[in-house]
């Protein structure tokens, strides 16, 4: 089970990625809103009975200042795979790429490309999927799936 | 009252000089370490009480991916100064700066210049001189000893 | 009484949610165009008045090289909160921001967030409310009903 | 198993602190010196075997274009850490965060801080700690212990 | 005979001006899809018998964390031309110029301006017009072309 | 005649080489300190009466938030060039390079390089040489001494 | 007289704006388009005989590796402003900045705002204005006139 | 033959890298200095005479705004190889790379990393070496001996 966290429902357009290739993947998610800024409780009882909730890892979304994946790596044992969202008002994404990725010594989060959710879900299988035999499998079908992909580019490519 | 918080105590050697101007001005204060990352539920219990506790102001200085600012102003209505630190492994304190100023609307943080402590004890001051006027007297006072000073090297530069 | 002033009224469009913000939480202010590089008398003479004139605070937004925050802090004993504008020509909002944040020692801008014009008047609400115990009342319902709207968010982001 | 590689041994400075922590969380790791662009066949090898070979994660780190991380992510469908290390020349640390972070989709790298190598080792903990409880263990010890850190420091700068 | 390469179709819009050019300039080229990420095993074949198939130069094209240019640097000793492609999430092309410039010590890329897919065709005519005549011949016509034109804007801008 | 100014005496070690060619070209100088955010009232005379005392041209160096250039150059219609000063905590000169460059439309400063004290003086010796054939001669001469220097560089290295 | 030249007519739309305000000044022009790198004979030839035609200052604008205000700094004693200008395939305007700002000590150029002709234009006015105290005083109305809209702007703001 | 030039001899140091690696690879080289904004006479004739003198390649360094690699690349048909040189007083050397990166459509420069001259002299050996087997060998064999000192290396950090 992928805990799905972002900080305001206008991320859901990007998040939604990691939800969908988690669906594909075969992997069960829960999907919230939880703002580090304004409810600031409820991240701290997310963080802290996330395990106990019986998550094994969490994605968490957020723009501008993005503390939410880093505040919720403070109150977990579990991986948090960061997710910086260029949203209005962003310095060209490099506040919310730098607010997640630069954690202090003792504290990581698994940070990801810009508005990357996509990959945030895959590397929740991943994680996932070194424990677990047919998520792995999954995941190596995938793989060759995107090398299909690019050899029907390719075919197109030489053809054009 | 000002409350003076830092990430870690390799931020003292920044932080000090809010302490030290405060003293100057005749404003009282008080020190501590709370770390968001590695305290959180410190932080949240610091925040959550600041202004019960009688404080006017926070200053929250820290440097990397900086969330101790903008947390604590999201769990106080008081104004909450932040304090880039330019730490070591920081990149060139735009990650520092970034995650303190990029704040979300709502929950805003009143940010100083990189390393600025100086300048974050002058600014929590001049908010309690808005209502203290023996404090902006001393403000006033202050800002006639910087002009004295840049006259005094007037001369010396047109001796040169 | 807060004062909101503005390089151009091309500003206004973001300088309106600082205004706003503030008739919401009740706290009064005046509004004018003041130009730090087309009208650096009137500037001069509003920075030197601002504090007899009964402002608590100023809010000041400008875009590129944004004078106008740091010039009127130089002026007054007030508090000066700087809203980098991000104008047309402007390089992605780095000019205003850096303009308006990095100032030297002595002088402080309580700078918000690129266009964080709605944040600024919070923070201004906020340094009135360190003494006006109406304004911080409101302050903690607007702060309540941040956290009703995330978790109307996050009950529809759960049931979509 | 987690492995540790790196570009050159002249990462090795930094890359030590990912072993040192696995070491201390009692994880057990190996380590080698694999080049994307001076060995490509033996990165090759190394992706494609990695998890065959028992490992659970990969740490990956490199400087300037920093490609391992990337690379190794292509051939395997084990998590894999990117570290981005400051290399000399390196243009302030942009170069090798950039081209570890911005991964295309489909392919994740779970990027830490620069010079975030001791992260790398806990994110790397924290993987393994999703399905080895005594792991998990550890790291909560580890943040209860960094805790009592914070504490001290309080203490001290307290009663400086 | 000039290989041109790009990580994916998408790119396509922008590296069909290398051939255009190369064809204007009538330098034979084959062009194909071949991805670092999605199939590096058939990138490491191209790289390897890149040379002994009859290729002068190699021009490869990618966005984001763009390693393809690099990754066939490393696996042949013609030289690679790199194209940082603007890719949709990259931060303002930063990702793909530094990812491709930046090379470490031993393995080069002639790396050009971003979406600069017309002057990596050039730069590839230019190296194969070191040892043929007929191209260098070419190339100077297409000099005195480019003058030729700006020539005529000059009329127009003087007549405007 | 050209006028120097600086915001502190610790820009002198980079201004004094504005003083330094314009003695070596034969334009004579005054020099002083004027702080805009310590001294802006000092300042505001300095610009209003730059013209009237005779200056041709006015040379203003400052660091950080820079707003010396732009305020004087608001207050005369002399040209004003602006020398970025690389000042302790800057975050690397980005911002007195932005803050004196990216003047508003109608207030132009001239900007030059970071710390380019040496070349504010050549373009003040410029200005005055556009009228004074005596100055332009002298940077002639100036110019045919730079490539003679070079021309030494030249033996030396061809030599080595 | 002053000389407007740029590298493209394509950059017409922005230079245009330093013809208009010199029209307005009623300071005379001549414009051409020159390229650094398509002509560099014709630049060549410009420069050097750019002060024997009568020219008192040069306006050069060009975008991308802008070189063409630099070079022609090379061969003039005359001062030249240099307008980056934002072309399609810059990277946010910083390749125009910092090629036309970062000239190396010896060469100025009078670097203005990204896309600043129009401050150019009054640069060059203001040079031509150091010995000509008709475009002194039109410039000085200039001034007053900008006054007197920011004054109309006062009033409809504070009317709004 | 390869033509090596630089700004001047300040850059030797980073340059002669250059020239070291080609006579370990066997490629002859000549060296000068040539100014692009202190010689730019020369560097016409440099440029113009180039093909004719009979060099394969040039490679040009230069920091700070780096016109030396364009400018000679808008005078010959020979590919250029740009390398940027960090120069004191340069803006962390992002002055120089987007100086000689950044070139228009039409004249490219075959730009490497920062202070990358070693590079530019393997890129120049693989240029002559696409039409010289026995440059050609030299460089396979300077990849295998890269390969072999990475094999040292991986066998020093396993017995660590």
């Amino acid at each position: 089970m992928v805990g799905i966290i972002m900080g305001s429902s206008s991320d859901l357009k990007v998040m939604q990625e990691a939800a969908d290739i988690l669906t594909e993947l075969g992997v069960s998610y829960e999907i919230d809103v939880v703002s580090a800024h304004r409810t600031p409780e409820k991240m701290v009882e997310y963080g802290k009975t996330a395990r106990q909730r019986g998550l094994k890892v969490v994605i968490a979304g957020a723009g501008g200042a993005a503390h939410l994946p880093g505040m919720v790596a403070s109150l977990t044992t579990l991986p948090v795979i960061g997710v910086p969202v260029k949203s209005s008002n962003s310095i060209d994404g490099w506040d919310s790429v730098l607010s997640i990725l630069q954690m202090p010594s003792g504290v990581p989060v698994a940070t990801v490309a810009l508005n990357g959710a996509r990959n945030a879900g895959i590397l929740a299988a991943q994680i996932v999927g070194t424990f677990d035999e047919t998520v792995a499998q999954r995941l190596h079908d995938y793989k060759e799936d995107m090398k299909a992909k690019v050899e029907k580019m390719s075919q197109e490519v030489k053809n054009s």
